[in-house]
């Protein structure tokens, strides 16, 4: 704010503008209006005016009249002026309590390059293609959809996913018994609150959801995860076991056919329940998808997904697909007048997905990843033929196994590239001893998907530089 | 279902018909989409499958393919046909667990008319002046808008409601204290995680709301309320106060001067929060709207907001204007990933605010709700004298004084006249004893706002029916 001043034609707004178009003073108006902007906090102590000659251009009006408001506004007290500084805010003018502008710290210097997982490049986003649904989905929806709804979600929405799902993941159900929910992270509160009691979650997953069980009262345990996914056999009493079958998030295996079958019959004999995180079953690029454990005893799996991965995370569309006696309790803990998803956000994705428009852009978007992680394994194979590739046949991410004991030392040289990625240890639980058993290994996971087109070649080459040498 | 049959060509999708227009073999293509469709539950045991002329014409192909198909599923067991009941899906073809349909019981009859307050015509939606704002948001936002966001919601937003705030409620704060959230239940239950204790709460109030803060942890002990709002005298140790200072809710009248200022001294003195629900500040009618209590000490007071009531409660869109010190735990607490409202929706609501939109809705919206008040009232004064309206001069609802002891009778001739409408016993703190205090009144509330246009002239007539006489 030292060197430069407030856009303060704009900070005055449209309606001062159409008041100075008016027949009043203007320059009373305009001294209303700066008087107004200093009370209201919306111009801050010591924040810089224009220079009078410049204000008067955007406002359109005299050079005098903004410089005897200034003028006047200096003797009042409401603004300084002194040689060499301008014209500025006074520091003392608000009434009691003054508002000080909040001193939010720096970003911390952005990396220059993102490998970092979960985060699909922003730039993909298919605009026109939401917006041309946003516009069919407004125009043709009922009025009743913009007031209170039925708690599920909106019925178009659901009836669009069971059939989406029906299709792509194999996952059998009825609009009935889908909620609607802002995302997994959501889906998990809920069932944590409804469910309860102690969960077997892998021993490698997401931080961030084994943080929202702990807080959410759910104790969690660690089921080892090997090149065939989690170790469901090692189940016990555990009230739920949160999987992630189609592709074991970070490692990257498909849950193998022997333990999809195993599980279910856990939770049938133990009265348990199976909790599927469905993260990217859309993309899976060697062979057909498996299709969702759900569909082994839609009874007894919870299956959840959500458009974060394959359209963005800012949508806040996720949905539970549920056995039918869970869902009138989740439908409660969620608030029977509590939406949390945009009923017009809603009407769009289920356009979306009807026309056809969802699977357009999943099918662009798996080309795409495809493309991105073929160029990783090729770059790695001619740079780094030492370093294992794994996990690579679905999903947004890969696995690079790492020498025991380089994983800390390696984010380091990454960092120094100018490159932000994540390592295994981020994702092991903490109940999950380290030591000699193999699960604890180390590793890079590389979200491949993260960067913008313009920006992935430079990421992979700071990524080699920063492997450990053969 | 025993009438009519399925839309079959529908429910087998896109695919099927791309595939269908293809060179394989239609019956094998018609009769995997029909086994697929059962199995994974689309198709539910016992639907009626159309006549196959119909189903032929609707596919376009021949009736012979169709009739072929049909009965060599009936033979492989999938379908059965009988006569005079048609082709239908056989009772058990799904493996284990079939899925049945969710008999989702019918909802309650529906009262012919609606005058239940909190639920602006949804008809009223602007839904052009909506997608003009979407589509220059879309168009004009920067990639990152589509990618993880500032857990305080878009930064273009909260600087529009920083303005807007400032000019239509006098609120002092600036965007970084502004946080985005889903509406006033979820600020409600943040700030009941964040602040804790012990609450003082209207004695008339939302009941949804003391229910979500008792959910949260939060005792709340009731403050009476007479015609100049809460009495706030009668605060003491509580760490803080819930208001609705605009327009007490729902008896109605503003906060008096005196109060405000009184709970404000409360607030300093015992280092209790005020947190103000500002839920309908925008509407008042008869003179200029009360500023904001949380212009006389922002260091104090937290704002509360959505565009509930002003736009629809299906945006999910809502914020807290914080005291500096709270912004950070409120954003641990709502969750540093998870955004909750949809960024496309945050930037189109700070387009609709910024052009002028939501100005210009509001204010046809005030002159709506205004007419419609003054319908009520000349229609009560016309054919109920007797029956004094208070609770006018804002809002979207007003209060019917009723005769002590007649709340219940009332309401029960306002269900014979088809009429739903809610009375004050509904509102009141459990723990404000019913009595002889002139608090403990007898009333209706009624949200003149509720009904569509062409219904309002026959909701009024319903309640003037349901009235006692004189």
């Amino acid at each position: 704010m030292a060197d430069s001043w407030v856009n303060l034609a704009e900070t005055l707004g449209a309606d001062l503008h159409l008041e100075l178009s008016g027949s009043g003073s203007r320059r009373a108006v305009l001294m209303r209006g700066l008087r107004e902007a200093v009370r209201s906090g919306r111009l801050a102590p010591g924040t810089r005016l224009p220079p009078y000659r410049s204000l008067a251009a955007d406002l359109g009006i005299a050079r005098n009249t903004v410089a005897d408001a200034y003028a006047e506004l200096v003797a009042e007290g409401w603004l300084t002026a002194r040689q060499g500084s301008g014209t500025r805010v006074a520091e003392q003018v608000a009434p009691a309590a003054p508002v000080r502008r909040r001193h939010t710290p720096d970003r911390a210097a952005r990396p220059t390059y993102d490998l970092v997982q979960g985060k699909p490049d922003p730039s993909a986003f298919p605009r026109a293609a939401w917006l041309a649904s946003a516009r069919r989905a407004l125009t043709g929806a009922p009025n009743d959809a913009f007031g209170p709804g039925d708690p599920r979600g909106r019925a178009e929405l659901r009836e669009a996913l069971a059939g989406y799902l029906a299709r792509v993941r194999g996952v059998r159900t009825e609009p009935g018994r889908i909620v609607v929910c802002s995302g997994v992270a959501h889906a998990l509160r809920l069932l944590a609150q409804v469910v309860g009691g102690r969960w077997a979650v892998e021993a490698y997953g997401l931080p961030f959801h084994r943080g929202l069980l702990t807080g959410a009262g759910v104790a969690t345990v660690a089921l080892p995860v090997d090149q065939d996914g989690a170790r469901v056999g090692e189940l016990a009493k555990e009230r739920a076991v949160l999987l992630t079958p189609a592709h074991q998030f970070p490692t990257g295996g498909p849950l193998h056919p022997g333990r999809r079958a195993a599980v279910v019959d856990w939770a049938r004999t133990s009265g348990g329940l199976v909790l599927e995180d469905d993260y990217d079953g859309e993309f899976r690029y060697d062979r057909r998808p498996v299709g969702a454990v759900q569909s082994l005893d839609p009874g007894r799996v919870v299956l959840m997904g959500s458009v974060s991965k394959s359209l963005s995370p800012t949508l806040r569309i996720g949905w539970m697909v549920l056995p039918e006696q869970l869902v009138d309790d989740i439908v409660a803990a969620k608030g029977e007048r509590e939406q949390w998803s945009s009923a017009t956000e809603q009407l769009t994705l289920a356009d979306f997905v009807v026309s056809g428009a969802y699977d357009r852009h999943v099918r662009r978007m798996r080309q795409r990843h495809r493309r991105r992680r073929d160029q990783l394994v090729a770059v790695l194979a001619e740079r780094a033929p030492h370093v294992r590739v794994t996990g690579i046949a679905a999903g947004l991410h890969a696995v690079l196994d790492l020498p025991p004991g380089t994983e800390r030392a390696v984010l380091k040289a990454a960092a120094w590239q100018g490159l932000a990625v994540e390592g295994l240890a981020d994702y092991r639980h903490p109940g999950f001893p380290a030591g000699p058993d193999k699960e604890d290994r180390d590793g890079l996971v590389v979200g491949y998907a993260t960067p913008p087109e313009h920006a992935y070649a430079g990421a992979l080459d700071a990524l080699c530089r920063a492997l450990p040498p053969a």
